[in-house]
C-alpha cells in the first residue's frame, strides 16, 4: 500500500516498556528520527487524567539528557501556528477519543496533515500512534467522550493497534480477546491493521516501512488469517 | 440513585462463564426472571461477526429445555411493533458500538425505552448490559463502527463495565488496567460506574438493586476510592 514518500513518521507501540522508565528504550531512536533539538508536544491524550503540564514536563524529563527542548501546544496563544513553526511533532498516548474529540474541536486535525504532508518528524507513542492510521476503530481505549469522527489523521493508508497483545492460552477471561476485536473490526472495515506489540514500531520514511524493535508485528486483513511480519521492511 | 420502579432489568456481566456453555450458569434466573416461555432477541451486537441467524440459533438452543421459544428480532418486518408485542427481551453481547449504532438507525432506542419503563423483563449480557447505563462510555470494546451518539437506553442512572477485570500484578503488559480506564472516565464524566466480575449480575426490581451472583462487584465514583459492594441489596 503507497505511503506519501514526503511522510516520516515514527509509530510506536508504547512510551514505557516493562522494567523501563517512560521513553527510556525508544529515546535514542526518537532523538536520532527527529533531528531537532526542539520538540512541540501534544499532551491531549492525558493517561490517567494528569495535566497538560504534567505531561509535558514528563517528556521534557526523559528528553533532557539528549538536549532536546519540549513545548507544549496547550501553552501556545494560537496552536495552528505553533504547528506550523514546528520543526518536530510528538503526540503522546493516553486516552484515543480525548485525544482525537480536542484535536477536532481545536480545528487542528487539518493543520497537522498539511504540516506532516511537508516532511517534519511526527512520532506518535500508542493513542498518538493509533492518530497515524485512517481511523480510531482499533484503539484499546475507552470511549470517555464522544468525538465528531472516528477519522484519525490518515497518514497510513491501514490502522493501528498499539500495545497488541497475544491471547493467554491460560487466561480465564470471557472478554474478547484483542485478535477477535480486530476481526470483528474487519467484519466492518477493509483496511488492514497492524498490531504493534509492546516494544516494536514502525519507522516511515520515503514510502517505505520498516518494524524496528526486536519484535515481530502482526498483520491482520479482513478474511485473512493475521501474519507476523518479522522485524526489517515491511510490503503488504 | 433513585431507579424507576417499573424496571425489570437484568444487568448480566458476561454470557459465558469459563468451563461453561453458553448462558448456562445464569440460564435459570434468566428464566424464572422473564417469566415468559416467549422472549424477543437482540443479535445485533453480533460477537465473532456471528449472523443475527446463528446468535439467534445459538440462544434458542441454550433455552429450549427451560421451554422459551426464542424470536430474533431481525426476523420481523415491523420491528417496533414486535418491540411493543413482546412478553420479555434479551439484547445479548458482542460489540456495544455496532449495537448500539444498529439500534439508532432503525429507531428503535425509544421504543425500546417505552417499553422496558411499561414493566416488560429486560435482560442484557456484556454489550447488553452496557446499554443499560447512562451511556456506552465504559465499554471495553473497539469502536469498529461509528454511532449516532454514545447514549445508551439508560435505564440505570449510572454505567456498567462488564467483565470487569482485576489489575493483574504479575503483568508486564504496559497498556492500561480496566481501573485505570475507568478513573480516566471520571476525569470528564460523573455518573458512578459498576464493574461487574464475569459470575455477577444486578437484579433490578421495584426500584432495588440487587447484586447476585458469587463476587463482589466494583462501585468507582469520581474523586473516590473504588468499593467492593458485597452480594445482596446494593444502594449509593
Amino acid at each position: 500500500m503507497k505511503i506519501n514518500p514526503a511522510y516520516k513518521l515514527l509509530v510506536v507501540s508504547t512510551s514505557t516498556i516493562y522494567g523501563s522508565e517512560f521513553l527510556e528504550y525508544i529515546k535514542h531512536d526518537f532523538v536520532e528520527f527527529i533531528q531537532s533539538d526542539e520538540l512541540l508536544f501534544i499532551p491531549f491524550a492525558r493517561p490517567s487524567g494528569i495535566s497538560f503540564d504534567t505531561y509535558t514536563a514528563k517528556v521534557q524529563e526523559a528528553l533532557t539528557d539528549k538536549g532536546v527542548t519540549v513545548m507544549g501546544l496547550h501553552c501556545f496563544a494560537n496552536m495552528k501556528k505553533a504547528i506550523q513553526d514546528a520543526k518536530a511533532i510528538f503526540i503522546g498516548g493516553g486516552n484515543t477519543f480525548l485525544l482525537l474529540k480536542t484535536l477536532y474541536e481545536l480545528d487542528l486535525v487539518q493543520q497537522l496533515r498539511v504540516q506532516i504532508a511537508k516532511g517534519i518528524p511526527y512520532v506518535g507513542t500508542s493513542a498518538g500512534s493509533n492518530l497515524t492510521g485512517l481511523t480510531i476503530g482499533t484503539t484499546n481505549d475507552m470511549p470517555i467522550v464522544y468525538p465528531p469522527s472516528f477519522d484519525a489523521l490518515g497518514f497510513l493508508p491501514f490502522n493501528i493497534n498499539p500495545h497488541y497483545l497475544d491471547p493467554d492460552p491460560k487466561s480465564t477471561h470471557r472478554g474478547e480477546t484483542r485478535e477477535t476485536r480486530i476481526k470483528e473490526f474487519h467484519q466492518l472495515n477493509t483496511q488492514p491493521v497492524i498490531g504493534l506489540r509492546e516494544g516494536s514500531w514502525l519507522h516511515v520514511n520515503d514510502g517505505k516501512k520498516q518494524l524496528q524493535g526486536d519484535l515481530a508485528a502482526l498483520l491482520f486483513r479482513p478474511g485473512l488469517e493475521p501474519v507476523e511480519l518479522a522485524p526489517g521492511l515491511i510490503n503488504f
